[in-house]
């Protein structure tokens, strides 16, 4: 009988094996798109056991405790950090089929030498053994980064961010991995968030621009794309509820915006024009800088209020949509086809009924000289799983160049 | 070779054999939720022939026939039982792939001893064995539940029923399966439906309570629900089109409960704000009981008007409908939560399609204490066959925990 | 080990093979829709070389040569026919799992004997033989539509057509395979596109009745239906964006076309209206004439309009679209069910998504004395490949009598 996830994991053919083995396993990892904080790698703190490395900040893991009833005391409160770990080994027992079984098994293996199962039964074992492997000096961000052959980072951050830990990292001549800033100027785009304005100040401060137009908000941001651009960024990044399209002329554009510094907000038809607009903007000018531009959408957020006013976003609290325009997204595409300032694009989104029509969107957008110029990113979040990446590729393969895919 | 859908039936590995002889097939069943007729129960009367069970009140087959090009007289009509039976034979002889063809055989197998296929060919000779096998004692609506091994059944009751044939089977000694009600409310929340005033005339006479406000509606539902309460029942269940979500103040529901009452239709705007605060309501108070709140939508039902107008509901005429939105059903469960009110929860969607967003909106709704508090219940009606199934229970563990499945 | 795409390719089971070489290898091909130029059929002329016959006009290869960053020259411009096909096996090389690349690999296998792989090592080698093989007397339309088994075709045809190559090909007693007209009327259904009244022009001509009305419409198309009737036609065609349901009285419709004579374009609202008149007009004379309605919807045409522009419709920039109404389709055809015009109806949506809502519609209006009078087509378009054959005829299967279709 072959061995718990042994190295042949998934790999039940010949040809799997092959191409796994001769090829996918000796390249190196290069992350276009991560969320790592830029900060923790530049510490390079090492972790003080393997609830704080694995349930410090890991929302999808949250998720299954709440789905098994812990108390939150146990989730991102105060509880006890080995009793957080029994919980978390009482609930990953239920999570068959759950790629977290996968993964938390596979770095168990990878990671921590640990071959067996962890259940409630072993949380002991596996407790002592990881904290103790966690001794070791090359458990740290910039130690397991490297180890696992990574050899680009890139991270997401802010228009107003003043990128330093980038820079520190830059300059740890220790630590070889390439960690790039990804511009994601979403707060300057949602105009229809109370803490708009206060942010406008912190972009206007960072930029040396007062912002007081959407004139003004896109000279501030160019400023800090040219400032991205110094410090290697290469891609951009759009959090979307779905891709907005409502285009209207600059004059509607900035009357919304001014009656919004000035106190009033827009109705949601007004909010959509703005968007359209700052997409648009941000399109062309990524297209300038030869970014690549990354969409996601259809996604919800921040669903619980009660959990958000506790907890704050990116909690665990948010939800697939179902409410994207195949026709909006082709809508969009070709309004930035027809200026000729369509960048290169990847394009996600959190619900897995769009793959089909995406893939067929896109194939309207392709560009002399490049390999799939638009194209799907890896299936994301919710759909980050075995059989919702088999149903991306093949929705890609199907109808267009698996090949091609930048996975 | 193997027998035609012999004991092995779809458990082709080991592990699949061990699951079910050692496990699945040991436990009772657990019928949350059904359409069996209390009184068919009660009554206890056996079937004068094969025609009279299997197509008596079968929508799921009706359809098949009817897709089959047979005449509506040998369907819901007329037509001798025989006929009746040799067009079905014909039809289900077409039908591979669909799960009427697999229950239909396993029926024939497990309860009727007969092993071949149902085909034209072989029409008489099953309907001579069936019906003589019909003449057993204990091949009545109790025999074959008890044979089954059912434990627990929960009907699904208008709040106006007097459940008299509840009371009837909970005094009948002999018979000691649960049979529970369940409170079903959707004839008082379709405020745009034409026989609304009149049903609230039947809800007033079974309350003692006059309905002349949305105030009174409360009181009455709330008093039957105590009833209901009192007669074994624990949980609820609400069959919506979608779920509705656009809340509005108490006096504007108020005045369009009592435009309503006086002539007045609401519009789809005030239906929709009527039906939000009738679930709100309804919600919090099966919070209070600590009864199970159960969701059906996704449905668009009637669809043939001319075959309503002759054979009334549930003939086979309903459809699966494409509008459900994941943010409403997020909105609603919010509210719910906001408030302290939001009861265990089962949702079911007749669009398979919202599997995904629908495991994703849940997964924000957990509570400590409870294993998945809200999920998913059984694939539903269209989609209550084997691939439904599996695509159902995938989507809940890629992204949950399979093990607290309610099934 | 197998060869490549050998004779079992596909047939992986005992009972595939004999299903496949038992029963549907003999089958004759029956081809109730496609866009067969009939003029190329009666020309019969032969094809000068590969890139003529395979890229001359198939707008599924050229996105993916697009996709792969091939400047248009070598798509449909005016590049050396072999410096195209050297492009082409460039791109194939990369289409591992799309359909275009077995159908490609298997018309070398039967229709030129080359069984190797077509990539950029084998072009020349491929471009040879088959330019060699293109040379035989029955590698022209006509001779390899013998080859292939064909007894009759359908055709996509305007009212405006004179049928003249229909006329021709029936006229030619050396080829069999009858090439039957199918009436495809989109030109006088889009109210809402700018050459609506010029169409209207050719179509009054056409018909010999001056249009001037909704009503000599009508007249004016009845005349042509019996035309084509009368060349053998037994099947309609209809190109939708979706299923339009939003029915008017008459003489509103009256004043939406004589407005749209009179030069003011017709609101959204309008236009719907108009197509949902259209469309019940259209569906009562099917149903008159015993032809059966053919549905094809959820398509956004021509999405890149500066590709538009240049190279007109047809070309490769249609996507699939997600704002498909199950509901509309339903009530579609309840009113033509009401009124007893509903004709045999065969759906297509475009997007897979659809496949069960419409599956679980189309059960709704089934019909005595005909096996599945309403269905779904073959998986269409952007779905016509194995695994959106099976996807679809497993939503078939499952509820419905797989038995039934249509193919």
């Amino acid at each position: 009988m072959k061995n718990f996830l042994d190295a042949d994991f998934l790999l039940t053919t010949d040809t799997a094996q092959k191409l796994y083995f001769e090829h996918a396993a000796k390249m190196p990892i290069i992350d276009y798109h991560c969320h790592i904080n830029p900060k923790e790698i530049a510490e390079n703190k090492g972790f003080e056991n393997i609830t704080k490395l694995w349930l410090g900040g890991d929302h999808y893991k949250w998720r299954l405790l709440r789905a098994n009833g812990v108390s939150e005391d146990f989730v991102t409160g105060g509880a006890d950090d080995f009793e957080k770990f029994k919980k978390w080994a009482q609930t990953i027992e239920k999570a068959i089929g759950n790629p977290i079984y996968h993964w938390s098994h596979l770095e168990l293996q990878r990671y921590f030498d640990y071959k067996g199962v962890l259940r409630e039964k072993s949380a002991k074992e596996v407790w002592e053994l990881c904290n103790e492997k966690l001794k070791d000096k090359d458990m740290t961000p910039q130690g397991i980064i490297k180890k696992s052959k990574v050899n680009l980072i890139c991270t997401t951050d802010d228009p107003a961010d003043s990128l330093e830990w980038h820079k520190k990292i830059a300059a740890d001549s220790s630590f070889s991995v390439k960690v790039l800033p990804a511009w994601r100027p979403d707060k300057s785009a949602n105009i229809d968030k109370d803490n708009y304005c206060a942010y406008l100040d912190a972009l206007s401060a960072a930029a040396g621009i007062k912002i007081n137009s959407f004139e003004t908000l896109k000279e501030a941001l160019k400023k800090r794309m040219e400032f991205f651009k110094s410090m290697g960024a290469k891609a951009c990044d759009h959090g979307l509820d779905f891709i907005p399209f409502l285009p209207a002329d600059e004059k509607e554009i900035e009357s919304i915006f001014k009656n919004k510094l000035s106190g009033k907000e827009p109705s949601k038809e007004e909010a959509l024009k703005f968007k359209t607009a700052f997409m648009l903007f941000a399109a062309q000018e990524d297209y300038k800088l030869g970014w690549v531009m990354q969409l996601h959408f259809s996604c919800k957020r921040n669903n619980n209020i009660a959990a958000f006013k506790k907890l704050g976003p990116d909690s665990g609290f948010d939800c697939i949509n179902n409410n994207g325009s195949a026709a909006d997204l082709a809508d969009f595409l070709n309004a930035l086809e027809e200026k000729g300032t369509l960048p290169k694009t990847v394009v996600y989104s959190l619900n897995p009924n769009d793959d089909d029509a995406i893939n067929s969107v896109l194939g309207c957008f392709q560009s002399e000289g490049i390999f799939n110029k638009v194209q799907q990113g890896s299936a994301w979040w919710f759909n980050d799983h075995k059989l919702g990446m088999i149903k991306q590729m093949n929705a890609f393969a199907n109808t267009g160049l698996l090949a091609n895919f930048i996975g």
